[in-house]
């Protein structure tokens, strides 16, 4: 396996492969790899006949306030799940590599990047749009691997690969948690052992939305109370947004009448998790 | 010589070219096809083994108040240029096949889009980046050739090529002129024949400010002053600017101290109409 740290060297491997007829795979991450991560090499390894993997944190998709600099970083540790996994290159750029100084040019949507994460987080998705527009160019891969806790950033990459013509297969994979249920996030590193208790509640507020969907329940806003009147039950917890979304336009809901995407956002401490299921009906 | 609709048709065709090893030159139009566009096509059979047209008159680059409906169009006379000069294929798709109803994506940029024309055309770069972006992902070109008529929007889209780490070469052409100076464009269509002759201010009064710069003037102010007065002189004809800016960044010079573009865009009756050269100190 390769480490490479600039566009003209992944150009120049993934072209040679190219010549000789071979699909490729791309995973892109902002590394601190954990077992979501590698079930997305898992399969671009299974699926490819090369794979590429992406690791950089990208300033632009961070606003003023959040936390790009103390954002985990291991690049030895990253390396080594790559190996052990199958992949057959990184690509780990440098931000100057990535943004000249005089970069001015931004990839963007409206509709799916105004609501969940998009009302907290306002230059998040241009910032996501942009450096995922960036790495599919650069890479020019077969197909792409998202996973499905980051669901509206999934649902914003499949439409701007629609919108623009993007010759490149998006595939999203399931979440994968931890044996108690707590998604798996580079974010959960942040947690002290109290919070890592109390952030069980989104799993478990979920699933009881889940649960009420699946008894036949069709009205959001009771969905949205269940979950949300759960969620504060813990002292810990200070809610960003629970919603009930349609899983394609990522509009709201009121009655559910067809496949949605029930998500939310959750403060434990300092520390902002996600999480969501879809629920098709 | 093919004409298509779809995109599918379009990347079937380049990909069983692409398989032979052939190299794709791109030349992106809005149709009404005149000696400018078969220029940039001469080249592009030139440079290339298989050379793409595609004719379409972009919906989002055109602001409510513009041209859109009166643009004008004649497919069958841009069919027999495409043929004559040597092109290949024509892409001609209906908007509803570049836009979806719920398309929402978008390519800008900060900076190079808020001067000159974009201080009148305020959402027309956005249309001319998006479309030129999907257009590129759809052809997968190696070349892809613009008129330096169109300055602006050439400095834009190798800009966004930059910027976006699109694989193609962007090349600029020179400016076709009628035999008295006039820049050919699809607009002169427009004109009168009172117009048609006062349309010649533009080359006129930049030739006076070429003059001035290879005599050795450095202010880009007297520079503007002596366009304006000229141009003034024509009671046709209505400024919608003069500028003098830096050549890559777009941005406004005072003193002249590197290559620079002198732009000039001018109303004569109705009718808006551009011209522009380039300057190396």
């Amino acid at each position: 396996m390769n480490i490479v740290h600039t566009v003209q060297e992944v150009r120049q491997i993934v072209k040679a492969w190219r010549k000789e007829g071979l699909s490729i795979g791309f995973v892109p991450t902002m590394g601190y790899l954990h077992e979501g991560h590698q079930s997305l090499i898992q399969r671009a390894v299974l699926e490819n006949d090369r794979v590429v993997v992406s690791i950089f944190v990208n300033p632009m998709q961070f606003g003023p306030q959040e936390d790009l600099e103390s954002y985990p970083r291991d690049l030895e540790h990253d390396a080594a799940i790559c190996e052990e996994t199958g992949a057959h290159l990184i690509f780990h750029p440098e931000p100057e590599e990535m943004y000249l100084p005089d970069f001015c040019s931004f990839v963007d949507m409206n509709g799916l990047t105004k609501g969940l994460c998009g009302k907290s987080r306002p230059v998040h998705f241009r910032g996501v749009c942009t450096v995922v527009n960036k790495l599919f160019n650069i890479v020019g891969a077969d197909r792409a691997y998202f996973g499905e806790k980051d669901a509206q950033q999934l649902a914003v990459i499949r439409r701007m690969v629609r919108d623009l013509n993007m010759d490149i297969e998006i595939v999203g994979c399931p979440i994968i948690r931890e044996e108690d249920g707590l998604a798996k996030s580079s974010r959960n590193t942040y947690l002290n052992e109290l919070e890592r208790k109390a952030a069980l509640i989104l799993h478990k507020s979920l699933t009881i939305g889940k649960r009420l969907l699946e008894s036949g329940e069709r009205d959001a806003n009771t969905i949205i109370s269940c979950i949300t009147e759960k969620i504060n039950t813990e002292p810990l917890a200070k809610i960003d947004y629970v919603d009930v979304v349609d899983a394609l336009s990522l509009e709201k809901v009121d009655k559910i009448e067809r496949s949605v995407l029930v998500a939310i956002a959750v403060y434990i401490g300092k520390t902002r998790l996600i999480d969501n299921f879809s629920f098709e009906v």
